[in-house]
């Protein structure tokens, strides 16, 4: 049969339906409802792909109220129906931001409330004493050594994640990072000359000590974009003001150098994806597994005497 | 004792003279007898540490006529004169470019006629029965499969630089690959996912066929930048219009982002280039070395049963 114009400019997919979206690295144009269902048979895809999930896990999925992190608590939601021995609960960490984590902790709420998952929230005020506010504000007193605000965040919100996911028997923890999360990171830890890194951020990550919950990332092979318009169609509420203190340049320059790549070159996110997969095996041997103790102060696993939290509370005081 | 303003305002290197450049990823103003120094020096540090050359080599230097293949033949002539059992050739290849070529051919005789360096040209016409001219005026009647000039050029100008160093028995082709030429190709493999060339490219090339010349780049710890003002101070006249098929559009990105990179974060290029260099050991497996046969066409070294210039003037027939 020959196609016609007509069908031309139907979903590619059920050839049927009217597109809405054109996919530019697969050339396909597709309608809301296969779009969902193949950003959807995507993130299986991913999670079989690398064995992300045992049957009874229990999943504690880090729910900021951002687009990526409540569009995978949907997916999520909706696979762990067919599992019965699965399990999942949301974890919202409450860094203390005045007028931003507000409005997200009330988004991510609502969301955990309709899809039935329970939510628990952790504070940075609970755990180290300090809001984040609070943190800046102590570290732009000080003279030597300032840290932006992301790098305190980032290492703060990571232990509190792993503690919450802990106390709560968490067997996973799953991260709402997408396909420009993971390259960004990738090209930052390549022009940061950073090979240990470069091996220790993947899919799954290693679990180098028993304190640790292993971290999946489902949306790894999904472009941020399209994990944004799942949520646009899927009319899931989210926060989209960004941070008031993001500040990362770095990434800042990652992510417009990719935007433009994938612009020019459609497919370059997946392709350099791909790539570092590849690399996988042999990048290993540049990932220091097992030199984990326990923090001298916390007990937390550290690689020195002192955990990097410990570390940053001290220079803090 | 205590520097003061007027010191601080001297060359760094010897302290004495005016500083004339200023070298933003190490700190150093240098003045150009120092420039001129730290240049020589670093491709002699460049040299040893990959073990380039032995001391009774006959290296062949490609010499196109631009700032980096002149730069380097000063420099390697001037080395050379320490080495009595080394010797030196200088290659250049005629593409045939109306209106570009020639200008460059004369001065890169010039120069070796001032050096005391015999000079062998070799014609893409003598090997090949056609110009590049030529050739792109028959890519472009053909329908399919349109190749860049670029794309014709690389393949045949390798080719006739190996044959031409073969012929003269040389043991080594030195090129004039500078940092830049070197991490630009890094990021492009990177962005094709080519792992088998990021591991093929490097400072010294395998032998993976006794009919292939080692190649070796001297100036690849030297950013381009630096090259150039080596010309100019040296007062070596080179050619500095480009080549009117220049059509990389991929390089040129991949060259864009590094110069943007460079200016926020000095040193980017050499962070890049020790990055690969420092997983060179296990980038070597993925490198398809002893895959190479004889050619059934032209008995050079194919790694299927046509060589890869074999083919290209097949299609052009």
């Amino acid at each position: 049969m020959k196609s016609t114009n007509a069908t031309q400019l139907n979903c590619t997919s059920c050839k049927r339906r009217e597109p809405f979206f054109f996919r530019p690295y697969s050339g396909q144009r597709l309608c809301k409802k296969c779009f969902i269902e193949s950003i959807e048979k995507k993130v299986r895809a991913t999670i079989a792909k690398h064995e992300m999930f045992s049957f009874n896990d229990k999943i504690a999925v880090a729910v900021s109220g951002g687009k990526d992190s409540l569009s995978l608590l949907q997916i999520l939601s909706k696979m762990e129906k067919l599992c019965p021995k699965a399990s999942i609960v949301a974890v919202t960490v409450d860094e203390g931001i005045r007028g931003y984590r507000d409005e997200a902790m009330e988004i991510a709420a609502a969301k955990c409330k309709e899809l039935g998952i329970a939510q628990h929230i952790v504070s940075f005020t609970e755990l180290y004493g300090y809001t984040l506010d609070e943190i800046v504000a102590k570290n732009r007193q000080r003279e030597e050594n300032e840290l932006t605000p992301c790098a305190y965040c980032g290492v703060l919100r990571r232990r509190a994640l792993n503690v919450a996911a802990r106390t709560l028997g968490a067997t996973k923890i799953a991260t709402g990072h997408t396909l420009d999360d993971e390259v960004q990171t990738i090209l930052m830890n390549v022009f940061r000359g950073d090979i240990v890194r470069l091996a220790k951020e993947k899919p799954v990550t290693d679990r180098v000590h028993s304190k640790f919950v292993q971290k999946v990332k489902p949306l790894c092979e999904i472009p941020e974009k399209e994990s944004a318009l799942y949520a646009y169609v899927k009319k899931i509420k989210f926060q989209a003001t960004p941070c008031p203190y993001a500040s990362e340049a770095f990434r800042n320059d990652a992510r417009a150098i990719f935007n433009r790549m994938e612009e020019s070159y459609p497919g370059t996110k997946f392709t350099v994806f791909n790539f570092s997969e590849r690399l996988r095996p042999v990048l290993d041997s540049f990932s220091s597994k097992g030199n984990y103790e326990e923090c001298s102060e916390c007990g937390e696993p550290a690689s020195g005497g002192l955990c990097k939290v410990c570390e940053l509370l001290k220079q803090l005081r």
